[in-house]
């Protein structure tokens, strides 16, 4: 059997993989470990579904104690089978699990299934268990899924790897949608409602715990893959968060939508995923972010997420914002007119062409956007739902439909019609048939016309959510961060000690990087103190200096508006004495004299160290605005001055800085000149930088610039 | 015919009505004007599901050119039949609606329900249809359910008057929430998958444009209904807000759960609205605040306030926030955790009694909440499933529980016994099976057991949601505002002038009714004013007085901190210079003198009169939380101190009220003072009151009390 061989991890004194993702997806053979003629065992599922939906390959089952299994005949060992398997599947119990991924390893499977839970996920003797399978893995060459997985489901190789109940069925259906989950249950789960909704797809890939495998292996693979033409993924935790980024701009760069669900938002569900795939979830807002950057859309729902794919896939876009609502009931068009608006959605403003065809159909006050199918000027013409519907669609200012079929006259007629209108359209049109079963002619007539039928408003809605989200992220022209002129090179963040750092420091670091500093002298006595405030002119403002004294504020050591000498002499004396008492061992290193700087605003911005995508940029109004509403945007360093821009756009208080109710605009251009250049002094720094903040930089109305005041930095 | 006889409406000028509620519901005889055989047509659905639904009264089909309809002898004229009867159902093209209204009235019909659409929705010719049946209900005392409605349905009166599609089946369920609708295809389609769900209906009422009949004359007699245990309404606009509101408050009296859904609650809804019913709507912040002080239930989806309906009934709480997670994924646990966490819902922290149990069934990872069955100790054992459930949902921390059913080995058994431990733990718990047609094995099992299936996560959550939201209603302790001692009657309110009042008017009547207002004196001339500030002692604020001038800050009206009397001169001057070249006609009456007040923060109180419910109060922090990030707390006038503790402790804001970050708690209980008393003046008022506004009240730290600056009222 040959392999292609990565030398890379080879070099990196890892065994070379035997094989690579295509042909794991798309095996020649497959050993099925632990198999069984009983169906209530997992090994007789997997055989059993293997060859019902026609695997082409050759399937080997193996089991000591038969001598056929499902009419092939079986082996009592791997090393037994004619030729090393493409893939084995593992379905055996967690004691004896280790056992067979060696035998497996040693008789030269190309990549290992394995089913098992009890890993990483449940505890100290799993932790073990797993480190074991990493290293055959590594030492072997053979890769491994999961454990704690589900196996792969590849319909058009017609091969179900896999031991799911939902695999009992005719077909398994084919698309060109991707899906890969890191749980099995979710992964058989979302397959199937996709199935039922008439949405194909190509592969249904579960992962678990990653031990080797993990997603990017399979979405660097899918981003590639002419025939993939929309990716969703269900996420635990990313095993490389940098890997994970590049892989998403390849989809943007060659238009493939890529769509995740990620769990682990709130300090619940990260526990939940540590005890589920013993995933560690780094900080949520610094994904997201790096989703907005990337153009991944985030779902909360996984069958929203597949719906939305498959939409986008059919409608590639982006599409104009406007939504075209239609129903046959004025209480459907007021829930669907209210739930739009609620959800950011504009219903579209239709053209005078357009309303006047509608008119020709409907009562003036329902020929509109929404179209309410019950202002009919006849009375029972069921043709009017398709030409309204068609009219309606058509208008250039609408992008996607939103078509409300509660119960109607001649329900499954209208239902279909209106279906079919929306198909013709060429636009993406969320149908919901909200009764119950008087509902299901008219939800067959909709599936009949080749769309999909939702049950509930909500679930329309989401859907077109996440289209909207794609179509706004793919309408940012992005622009990567280019490194402004004039910064310094890397070799001059040299030598800089771990730790909380003097202001000084930070200082002497943001200067280099351009970024405009209040003016500051140092003294180290209360005379140097006056006579440099003298030199900078008053009033002026004095803080202690003191790399043991963190809060200063909270401690009287930082005193504005000083308006004479006297005034500065008496505050330093002051300090001196509140620092001997407060804090008895700090030192008190002397003095910093600022100028006062007045401005219109104060903006904070911090970078801190994210464990999966490192420097993470964070921005936000001075005040009550960061503190208790934590009203923020948060972005990947480096940044283009575009990006900031657009952070600063998104903020709840952004009408501060744009003038908001006869306040002068601020000078958002400076703020984005000193938030690109600090991003690059983050970049720069790497994994050296733990955290940096500028709080507050002082910034004034457009023109005039900003300045940072209080700095600090933690180095590691 | 007998018909009980409301003698307030006679006394109102109107003919007494002829029929009540009671027996609209339950007629013994229905007329169908426009009866047809033909179930193509509205009056041959009518007549075909009154006899399929097997109606026990007399049916008298209508028709000038048929013997015989549905096997009864038809009538040529509503006039011919027998008796009068009860009710009346006009399936008639609305050209021809009138006369048979009014012959319907002559006739001695006791009640018309209208179908027919065609009124004031639809134009100026509609409107004037509608004022004609508002007289004929008026003079003749028939009343009017409609028009463009779809009838009435009463389950347990086996009456199925309406034409809908979803009445074509074999029974009607039935049960004991009430459904009020009105939407005509709204009302039905609920109807229908409340039915599918395993819900059935007390009634299923539509009323349509509200010519006659509205909600409240439904709502009033379903809170006084021994058999009707919890109540659904789908509202456009309410024709008396003040009714409504005491009708609410008499569910909550009873402990009857009511819910609402209310359409309008953004531009493009009332838009919606108008065109679909005609409906009016107010303010949805008003009609939301009321709700918050009568325990309604707000839903945005009809169907999830059903289904929550349903609940309640079988569990009417309050019950612990705590909800538990069961899954067979650990995949679903991390989304349910997640989520739940996101809509605020807090998954309950178990006893060690319950954690002790849970982990004899699972390894110690799953054995906690949520509880994830993949992490069983045993490979297969099907019966922990329901072991684990009971245990889990038996927890006392435990309110809810939420179920999510992903593909499982033995799917439908599995559910089967988890949907039996839920149905059997006493407390509401939401359970979703996931996959598409895969899981209709586990759909029957779960509906099998009893229990309500949801296909989506999000399905059980925005139910579990709404029962969150109907305890955290339930919880609050209602103290009836009661109003302080001392305040004036309503004489001290005599003889106010309409239009926007002089700001020295706004004092008198607040400080009248007890609210501590800024020390202030008027002057007419810039030396009056410099004398008056010395009076007050420096520094001051000095104000230009008119009424020509509104926005005065933004012209230079008000100047802050004036030291001296120079200071307060020569201000006095720039203002009489400025209002000349700016407002020339403006008339400035003089100046008015203020203490400089400081406090730790500024809070904006305003009141408007709101078209349904009168005035209603909004409460803010000053500055951007209001003007730019909305944030405020609304609550319908008069208002208990409690009521306004609550205000403020749902603000997003609140923090700041308390002492966040080291900053210390304002002084709350004076803010509720003056909010209170600033209600009861609003109260008094009533609709004189357009609007009133304190802008800031300046508010100290705790014990130091709350001063009214800036004060500003309209009346009418």
């Amino acid at each position: 059997m040959k392999h292609v061989l990565h030398t890379a991890q080879a070099a990196a004194g890892k065994a070379a993989p035997r094989i690579d993702i295509g042909r794991i997806l798309h095996p020649h053979s497959v050993a099925v470990l632990g198999a069984s003629d009983s169906i209530d065992k997992f090994g007789g599922r997997i055989m059993h579904f293997l060859i019902r939906h026609g695997f082409a390959g050759a399937i080997y089952p193996i089991n000591p104690r038969r001598k056929e299994i499902a009419g092939r005949p079986a082996f009592e060992r791997i090393a037994a089978v004619p030729a090393p398997p493409d893939v084995a599947i593992l379905a055996v119990p967690t004691g004896q699990l280790i056992p067979s991924v060696e035998e497996a390893a040693e008789a030269g499977v190309g990549c290992a299934v394995v089913i098992a839970t009890g890993f990483a996920e449940a505890g100290a003797d799993g932790e073990q268990r797993q480190a074991s399978l990493v290293r055959i893995a590594s030492e072997s060459g053979m890769r491994i899924v999961g454990p704690n997985c589900m196996g792969l489901i590849v319909p058009h190789h017609h091969m179900a790897l896999c031991s799911s109940v939902v695999l009992n069925t005719d077909t398994l259906g084919d698309g060109s949608i991707a899906l890969v989950s890191q749980s099995g249950a979710l992964m058989v789960s979302i397959f199937d409602r996709a199935k039922t909704d008439g949405i194909g797809l190509r592969y249904g890939i579960s992962l678990g715990n990653q031990s080797d495998l993990e997603i990017c292996d399979f979405l660097e693979y899918l981003a590639g893959e002419p025939e993939t033409a929309a990716i969703c993924l269900y996420i635990e935790g990313l095993m490389n968060g940098a890997r994970f980024r590049a892989a998403a701009a390849r989809c943007r760069a060659s238009g493939k939508p890529l769509l995740a669900v990620k769990t682990g938002r709130t300090e619940a569900g990260v526990a939940a995923v540590r005890s589920h795939t013993a995933s560690l979830a780094g900080s949520f807002e610094a994904f997201a972010a790096v989703c907005r950057e990337e153009g991944v859309v985030l779902a909360t729902d996984p069958d929203d997420m597949v719906r939305a794919a498959h939409f986008l896939v059919q409608h590639p876009g982006p599409r104009p914002p406007g939504i075209a609502v239609i129903s046959g009931s004025g209480g459907g068009t007021g829930i669907a007119s209210d739930r739009l608006t609620e959800l950011g959605m504009p219903l579209a403003a239709l053209s005078p062409t357009t309303s006047a065809a509608l008119e020709k159909m409907l009562l003036a006050p329902q020929a509109g956007n929404p179209v309410d199918l019950g202002g009919r000027r006849q009375g029972e013409e069921v043709e009017i739902s398709d030409q309204a519907t068609r009219v309606l669609l058509a208008d250039p200012e609408v992008g996607s439909g939103f078509a409300v079929l509660t119960s109607m006259p001649f329900y499954a007629r209208r239902a279909g019609l209106i279906a079919a209108a929306a198909r013709d359209s060429g636009k993406p049109v969320a149908i919901v048939v909200t009764p119950g079963a008087a509902g299901n002619p008219a939800r067959h007539a909709v599936r009949e016309a080749g769309m999909i039928c939702f049950d509930r408003f909500e679930e329309g809605l989401s859907v077109l959510k996440l289209i909207a989200d794609h179509d706004a992220l793919t309408r940012i022209s992005r622009d990567r961060p280019s490194r402004p002129a004039g910064l310094p090179g890397k070799a001059a963040l040299a030598g800089l000690v771990p730790g909380p750092q003097a202001e000084s420091e930070v200082r002497r670091l943001l200067s280099g990087y351009g970024v405009s500093l209040v003016g500051e002298r140092q003294a180290t006595s209360t005379e140097e103190a006056a006579n440099a405030a003298r030199e900078i002119g008053f009033p002026v403002v004095l803080k202690a200096v003191s790399r043991d004294i963190m809060h200063k504020s909270d401690l009287g050591m930082v005193r504005l508006g000083l308006r004479d000498a006297a005034a500065v002499t008496e505050a330093a004396r002051e300090m001196l004495a509140r620092a001997r008492v407060a804090i008895p061992n700090a030192r008190l290193e002397g003095f910093a004299v600022q100028e006062m700087v007045r401005g219109e605003a104060e903006v904070i911005i911090g970078i801190r160290h994210d464990s999966e995508f490192g420097p993470i940029l964070v921005l936000g109004l001075g005040g009550i605005a960061v503190e208790i509403l934590r009203d923020i945007a948060v972005a990947p360093a480096p940044l283009s001055r575009t990006a900031v821009h657009r952070m600063i756009a998104g903020l709840r208080t952004a009408p501060l800085f744009f003038g908001a109710r006869g306040r002068p605009p601020l000078d958002t251009d400076a703020i984005a000149d000193v938030v690109e250049r600090v991003s690059w002094l983050a970049a720069d720094l790497g994994s050296r930088l733990v955290d940096l903040e500028i709080n507050p930089l002082i910034v004034g109305t457009r023109g005039t610039g900003a300045v940072a005041v209080d700095l600090r930095a933690t180095l590691r």
